[in-house]
């Protein structure tokens, strides 16, 4: 690894461009971005080496693109374009139904591996980079089958060094999945902030009764507007259904209460409490 | 103060006797609780020195009670019964509407101070009994007029060693405002673990996809049942309240999904992104 290559040099691909440069110190970490204050701060932070633009591409062993997953529907197909035969390309993205549909008759389609790293926090932009974000988090790879095989084997040892566990999953059951595990539970957070802020505005106190509580369960409402909106919007069908199956579970909740049926609100609690033993799983 | 009595040795209770055992070290620390097993495990693990009884109550200088609020309103009346004159009972509920009217003509109805620390976490049981749960924490004090002022004095001062920030309240707004901040939060949580639970019984794959952001918002859901079922039933209107405003927003979410506006999508989040700078206020 010699050339690498981050498109988009934020949350996510800065996290990458600082683990890379750990596992591969003689290599150049060039950075790609539209915004070129990103591009400046992440080179003052160290999180890149150099600038660098699409036409580069063609010496880069490596190139992971970390944008919104809008973006990447349309800068990955000039981003394969521009690559040798030899470079290994990997986006990050959220969604993967549209991506691999969009690439799927791209003449380097072998070159490139579609990726979603389970990785990430609230924070977004080059400040957000850090070390070993990526570390003993799920890495999922879909139709792994459609990647160069050389080029599945320099992606993997990557995973690997970077401490990553692997799960294969096709891009259509990876995005409803992920539509529950993830999308909604930012939805609900979004939702919950927005009613609570909605009361504030006439009773400014009451924030200052918020306990830990409150805050884990709002704290994906620090997310990033342009990087969620193109993936609710890409993963629309399955996010619909997870939010109404939410919505039906708040109602009925709420349908126990007015019943004044305490017992099935308790049972609805101490069956849902069973995710102790799933998140146990998880850690 | 020399003899300590908590009622309700779990995890608040028994955090305020690790805490209080602390502050004064000559004390006794006194635990009654209806479960044997609890009592015994906190004896094992030192969060208190002996088991008592309520008639024991009449050596107390302090007695905390912490039981479940639908307890709660039953022993509190026969607490105050068993008390000197000189003894400062506080209660740690969630809800405080329905207990200061319990008491409201009790004659030792000024031995009485209505508390709400706004803290804990979502374990339960002697076991998660921890020191410094309530240090920098915010701790509601309602009808604190109603209380002696030399009990007062000696309650505050326990708050003030304990690192406590106060807050006064009266019990109709300190109810209404911790449906938002709290009760809310609860069941947003328990509800999403719910529909994720619920997908995972034909998808048994699915958890192993989640990541820390789905931990944080479904962290509350481990929380005990039998604390939250009384506490939702005695906060009931406003609890309800809440919920309809919450399945309000995420409807109008998914609505704005299905209409394909995904400007106003990211106005939502964009809009609700300033929790950032309310709970940076929090910390």
């Amino acid at each position: 690894m010699k050339n690498i290559f981050v498109v988009g040099v934020g949350l996510i691909g800065g996290s990458f461009a600082l683990d890379l440069k750990k596992i591969y110190p003689s290599s150049t970490i060039f950075g790609i971005d539209k915004n070129e204050a990103h591009l400046n701060e992440a080179i003052l932070l160290r999180v890149i080496d150099e600038k660098a633009k699409l036409s580069d591409l063609d010496k880069a062993d490596l190139v992971v693109v970390a944008i919104p997953v809008d973006a990447a529907l349309k800068v990955l197909p000039s981003i394969l374009n521009h690559v040798s035969d030899k470079t290994i390309v990997f986006d990050t993205g959220s969604t993967k139904e549209d991506i691999c549909l969009k690439v799927k008759d791209h003449p380097k389609r072998r070159n490139y591996l579609a990726v979603h790293p389970i990785a990430g926090t609230e924070y977004s932009g080059p400040r957000a980079a850090i070390y070993g974000l990526y570390k003993s988090k799920t890495n999922i790879i879909c139709e792994v089958e459609e990647t160069a095989f050389k080029l599945q084997e320099k992606a993997l040892k990557l995973f690997s060094e970077l401490g990553m566990r692997i799960r294969y999953m096709n891009p259509k059951a990876h995005d409803k999945h992920i539509a529950y595990v993830s999308h909604l539970s930012h939805i609900s957070s979004f939702m919950l902030s927005k009613t609570v802020i909605n009361k504030e505005k006439n009773e400014r106190d009451i924030f200052d009764l918020a306990g830990s509580g409150f805050e884990s369960t709002v704290r994906l409402a620090k997310s990033s507007p342009a990087m969620w909106t193109p993936i609710f919007k890409q993963n629309k069908t399955n996010v619909i259904e997870t939010l109404d199956e939410y919505i039906h579970n708040l109602q009925y909740f709420k349908k126990l209460m007015e019943d004044d049926d305490f017992k099935s609100v308790y049972k609805e609690m101490e069956t849902t409490n069973y995710i102790k033993d799933i998140l146990n799983g998880i850690q």
